[in-house]
């Protein structure tokens, strides 16, 4: 049951279900009405006048509008809810909010979670003996913050209060008054906005009062000894005793290592940052709550968490004797009597020592918080110009989102790790000295080297879509992904090619540099490539098979995260792993996870837009489908070549950490 | 502004303030609705159904009542707010609600915080890859609990589910899910009830299905040994570094320790022990917090904490690095780098690892929870009669309590340690040995003593106030507390009293014993007594001032606590520690602190009336009120005897634990 509702004086209209507040429904439909408290009813100032419709009078109305206002049709908006359409005139702002661009050109009112209030508390005396929290909670009342608190809080009260001549800055987060500090700190109000992917974990410290990131940095995942994909990760936790203790504090420390260096650099205080929005897969942020991620790995695929979740950033410590291993039996024991050497991150995630954090929801097993964040960065589902986009996060895992404000699927593709480098033979990571791009000319190829003029060591997943969607373009490999015989391109390519072409071990390569360097792509690298995009094209088939929609429906096809953002556009078209669009429309929308998690950080109303995503989703299990495997099949070969790819006037992007180095032809 | 409802069938009408639910107030009156939520507005049983009055639908009401019901007056009453006159029909209750009969003729309806639910859930598959925790909330809600869960929880999850067969018992406390145990176990669910006196600790384990007490002890604080009262405890915490580290400590290891004895007198685990009622006097609870609790010992007197709160009982773990001295350069430093040795009792109060503790409140710094506790279950602010009580608990400190349910004062009057049988030449504890119970005769003096035929050891605190009682009522001493001269004496009184008459280092004294055993009460035991005595009735007699009321309007006097429960009315009377009343309506209602957290703890409805009785209560602050020693310095004589008391018929009351024993002259 929808309700249409429309606001006054902007005329924009909405639909929204039965329940829904008009405090949200604004919301949704981009509209920003005034609030301190975030919509919990405690701050009185949101309120709108219902014009047309039905909105019966709550408890909080009595207590913030008069009987006049009642009378006139003032309600709070974020206890009104939605029985019948209506007509709402939203008064305009009064101060003006401060906004950030986030995202994918998103516009970010500033409404962060954790709100800092500097309290002139009068002192008790013989006439006045209210209690130290009672006094607390009655000036933060006034403020409109109705909060909960806890032990720690109410042990620091009687020396903080007394030490600061009671001047204190309440640090409130959600709805949990989490700290007092003597004197007026509003100024130092921070937050942390994490993306904890498989391979590297990024972290920024962003300001709260302002929006600014003051400081970010990505560092590699310590658990990556453990594996370099999930699955290895969860079989560590599986047939290790103390595995899963192992992993979370290797994680624990990334995050700890990483903020060492943020504070140092920035001069932020780990004690003035108050919230962390972390987002990362499901198998990555179960580990970092120390939670079993086995099921999550075995049919039928089952995560313990979906839901957004808050937590103590403290209470992220890794310790081995709360867990029970599931299989002992299977489990190498070394019998130590030692304790775990585990039981160091002792304080967990070392913000301030009540920070919370807050994660945002995953779709299902294999599309994570990562990918909500990104559909909150990229307003895939929220835009209201209703058109379709693809949003793809290419890595071992291809997270698939197909969809508009009209409905969306989701799913994940098993790549492997070939985008990664792996399984290739001259593969490497995209760090210094890797191929990210690849050009080649009837005269020979010419590189893209990340760190610019230096010598190649590999190829990275870039320069692996890169180089093969040239050979194809070339005429080195056909659309069944296989290499030209020497003795058949003789003639028929350019020598300086077909000097390039060798044998190594029996199998067929092709040289990318010159004989010193030796580095060659192999028929088995391009099998690899071909089994990885095949994997990830297929998802996206099954997923507009569903819809009922073709290529040509797509208004956009949005790549995420690193590789996302280094991949040709034109080249990940030729070999088929996006569906074939006109190249403008393929845009790399960068790390989309960690824009998420820093709009979730500095918006409370944009987290629990976010936390509803999964509700607009529809998540497609792609293991229960017989179809797939066919549709895998039919998606290893390479599209069909266009008149204009055969020879692409597309110019190889050249990134800012690369340079152009042309390698002429070997002798 | 209050509100008159009427309830249907049973015509009993009640005037409740604006805004109280119908649900409450319904429970103020006495009359039971059902509900399995405790009026959370999540179990959808309390519905009523308003026959006059504004009851504006709520959302919980559409989601329980049909829009017919809704049209008919249906509405939860839980969520039904009074905004004007009202008559409400309440139906009769389906099931035949367990009760059980506590405090002072309280009958109470078992509705605890803590509820078990026995879930059969459907296993995941490809199909339904619903994630652990949000299968867990979905049959919950259908059970009508709407609940928050924790980290520990989830961490326990994908192995509790997977080793049971997804059949769990989910245990709630309040609106936490605290733990989810493999298979049914619904019929082991426990709670304790606590009452921490300065002096001795009660517990109590109490079977939460049937309201039984399973086992029940009392045992000294172990604080004891750092001085008999809170304001040696409050110093201790004050000058020594890791005083109050350490007094937290010591209670926690008196509850541990009880708990040890309780478990295995009982064979109940302390792993199915999920909620404790604590109360006890401020001071008290701030130590078992770990709370600086000097606030509370100086003027103006303000506690940290004066409402009720909820936490971990594991959390009840004294740690030295967590609390900052207030007064380091004042503190006695050993300099000592060993770790503090009190981080021993690690693991807080043993029950149960994640059971919460709730508190009653406070209403001042020197009328803590255990008054509240007494309050309750003697329902003085809530009898429907309407008549005039006084409840006072002697002890170092009177807590005093004037009231009924048209208006109720409260206040504390230092009485000094007399009453405890310290400050006495021979006075000591209550314990056996101690002389309990006096009565002069002209033949000579008969005692009670504890323990039975024993020897007399010394003078318990009742003993002492029979003592001076039937000294006064014989004329061994006058209205003024003076001790007759032994010259003034002969004639006038028995030989068999004048030879008890002595000089001891050149004061006044008479000999309650043999010479042998020679136990004398001095006129300095008289003048402390009188102290002791004219400061608790002096409180009375502030109170009754400022309500303008006199003896005459008392219905009934209370008397609390173990000294209340040994005292003889008649001669509490006589010295005037209590306003002359009828003997029989002064009343000795025992432990009424831990009835009332029995109370608390077997019904979160009673919990909540008493987490409401401070707004009904105004304290009464008497270091501030410049009249107090004018009355005080009235009440220290005693008052004109009565031609009855003159030669009394009343027997002391003996009791089981002592026997007569008839001391002849000496010779």
């Amino acid at each position: 049951m929808k309700y249409e509702i429309r606001f006054l004086p902007s005329e924009i209209t909405t639909r929204a279900p039965e329940g829904t507040t008009i405090f949200n429904a604004a919301n949704w439909a981009g509209l920003a009405i005034d609030s301190t408290c975030g919509g919990r009813g405690t701050c009185g100032k949101c309120k709108v006048r219902v014009e047309q419709g039905n909105a019966p009078v709550r408890e909080a109305d009595r207590k913030f509008l008069s009987p006049g206002e009642l009378n006139d049709g003032w309600r709070l908006s974020c206890r009104a809810v939605l029985h019948s359409d209506c007509v709402v005139d939203i008064p305009r702002l009064m101060g003006n909010p401060k906004a950030a661009l986030l995202g994918y050109g998103h516009h970010v009112i500033l409404n962060p979670n954790v709100a800092k209030i500097y309290l002139e508390l009068s002192e008790p005396n013989l006439e006045d003996q209210v209690s130290d929290l009672a006094r607390i909670h009655a000036a933060l009342d006034k403020e409109g913050y109705d909060v909960r608190s806890n032990l720690t809080l109410w042990r620091s009260l009687p020396n903080i209060l007394r030490g600061s001549n009671f001047q204190v800055t309440a640090v409130i987060v959600g709805d949990e008054l989490i700290a007092l500090e003597p004197g007026d700190t509003r100024e130092k109000n921070y937050g942390i906005a994490v993306d904890v992917g498989t391979t590297s974990v990024v972290c920024a410290i962003v300001n709260l009062n302002t929006g600014a990131v003051e400081a970010v940095k990505s560092d590699l995942n310590r658990q990556a000894p453990f594996g370099a994909d999930v699955i290895s990760r969860v079989s560590h936790t599986m047939f290790e005793k103390e595995g899963l203790v192992e992993l979370q504090a290797r994680i624990v420390e990334t995050l700890n290592a990483l903020l060492e260096q943020l504070t140092a650099q920035s001069g932020i205080a780990r004690e003035n940052i108050y919230e962390a929005v972390i987002v990362g897969n499901a198998t990555m942020l179960h580990l970092l709550l120390g939670i079993d991620p086995e099921p999550i790995s075995v049919a039928p695929f089952i995560p313990t968490i979906t839901q957004p979740v808050t937590f103590r950033a403290a209470d992220l410590t890794p310790d081995a004797s709360s867990r029970t291993p599931r299989h002992p039996s299977t489990m190498r024991d070394d019998a130590s009597p030692h304790p775990s050497p585990y039981q160091g991150e002792g304080q967990g995630v070392r913000l301030n020592p009540e920070a919370r954090v807050s994660t945002l929801p995953h779709l299902g097993a294999y599309v994570g918080a990562d990918i909500v964040a990104g559909i909150l960065a990229t307003d895939l589902t929220r835009n209201k110009d209703g058109k379709l986009r693809l949003l793809i996060d290419v890595g071992t895992n291809g997270e698939i989102v197909l969809g508009s404000v009209n409905g969306t699927l989701a799913t994940a593709a098993p790549a492997g790790p070939a985008f990664e480098g792996a399984q290739i033979k001259n593969g490497m990571r995209a760090s210094a000295g890797a191929i990210e791009g690849v050009t080649i000319t009837p005269q020979g190829v010419s590189l893209q080297i990340i760190g610019g003029d230096v010598e190649p060591l590999g190829i990275a997943g870039s320069g692996l879509v890169d180089a093969v969607a040239e050979m194809y373009r070339a005429g080195i490999v056909d659309a069944s992904g296989r290499m030209i015989r020497v003795e058949d391109a003789r003639g028929k390519l350019p020598d300086a090619l077909v000097e390039r072409l060798v044998t190594i071990d029996g199998v067929r390569a092709f040289r990318l540099t010159d004989v010193e360097s030796n580095i060659v792509l192999t028929q088995q690298d391009i099998r690899a490539l071909q089994f990885a995009k095949g994997s990830i094209a297929a998802g996206v088939e099954v997923l507009m098979q569903q819809m009922g929609v073709t290529a040509n429906d797509l208004h956009e096809v949005l790549l995420a995260g690193s590789f996302g953002s280094y991949i040709n556009p034109a080249s990940a078209r030729t070999i088929g792993l996006v569906p074939w669009v006109p190249v403008e429309k393929i845009i790399a929308v960068g790390n989309s996870a960690g824009e998420g998690a820093k709009i979730a950080l500095l918006s409370f109303r944009e987290r629990e837009a976010a936390n509803r995503i999964p509700e607009f989703i529809e998540y497609v299990e792609l293991s229960g489908r017989g179809e797939f495997n066919d549709i895998f099949t039919d998606a290893l070969a390479f599209p069909k070549l266009t008149n204009d790819e055969r020879r692409t006037t597309e110019e190889p992007r050249v990134m800012e950490i690369a340079s152009s180095v042309v390698v002429g032809p070997s002798s």
